[in-house]
């Protein structure tokens, strides 16, 4: 039964291989390919994390993610604050807009220039970009703290994000979470 | 003063570029060099996202701690569902080990041989991997729904991430979101 519970817990010291987790594990991944799987070939894996890497796992993208949720929307700015060629930024701002996650927008008629901002598909992402950060506040900041401080405006507070239970609204951590093989998971 | 208030909406469409928004927006920025900035120089930057990424921000690295997350701990299985190089494998999970997010564990003697278990520190990734598997359930799965289900244990119910405030406890969208410099932001 594919949904079965894939692990009693992940974490155990005696971690059960059941049939369904051995699958998740050892497979369906791509056939063996020569050359090997290329980056681009993880958007056909069974994964919600491979296929959303597929488009955001690049590091100069998810550098350029972190300054669109800081207000950037030109490319002179998103060059200039990376530090790479215009090669590396073109080439990333084309796969955002082409994955729906930025529009191009124009700014100027003459000539005509584009800025680039968040879709709605774009503002899904501000989990990801703010988990990321937490982690970096929590292990990377100096003896002064964190570089960059966040406010909620709904409450005002200075505030770090905590990752909570859709059902319970109780916080989650690793060890409490179970995987298994859902309906989108290919049958073996 | 570097704890005022950089915007007070990144996302209104009349964005208020202020002095210290400014400041966060165009640098500092590691000194022009040629060749441009490598991946490695991230850690350098104030930024809590930039030095977290300087450390999990590649493609593969991301894959490997999803495996871990799954309870993949040994080097051939890991190498298996990526399908890249052993070199590659090799290189990420030495990342992942100086930077304290792995341990490796001897589990055979007569060879030593080891096997990768998330830290405390790796742990705490938990959100960012949450958060991006949640983003590709939400984007990315088919018509059967997402590959792979998670159960709270806490509850028992299958749960999608939600990422609250950690003062007020309420759900936090990106447009309620306002970053300013803090202490450990560099003077100007």
């Amino acid at each position: 039964m594919l949904a079965a519970i894939v692990a009693s817990s992940v974490f155990g010291d005696q971690v059960r291989i059941e049939s369904v987790r051995s699958q998740m594990q050892n497979g369906p991944h791509p056939k063996r390919r020569e050359p090997p799987m290329k980056w681009e070939d993880l958007s056909a894996q069974p994964c919600s994390i491979s296929r959303a890497l597929a488009v955001i796992g690049d590091r100069w993208t998810l550098m350029i993610l972190r300054d669109c949720f800081l207000g950037v929307r030109r490319f002179e700015l998103f060059q200039k604050r990376l530090g790479v060629s215009r090669t590396i930024v073109t080439d990333r701002l084309r796969t955002l807009v082409e994955a729906g996650v930025l529009r191009r927008v124009p700014y100027q008629d003459h000539p005509v220039r584009h800025e680039y901002r968040l879709t709605e598909k774009g503002l899904d992402l501000h989990p990801v970009v703010m988990a990321i950060a937490h982690f970096g506040d929590i292990h990377y900041a100096g003896a002064e703290g964190p570089p960059v401080l966040r406010r909620h405006k709904g409450c005002g507070c200075d505030f770090h994000p905590v990752q909570v239970c859709s059902e319970c609204g109780e916080p989650v951590s690793a060890r409490q979470v179970e995987a298994r093989a859902g309906a989108g998971f290919p049958a073996p």
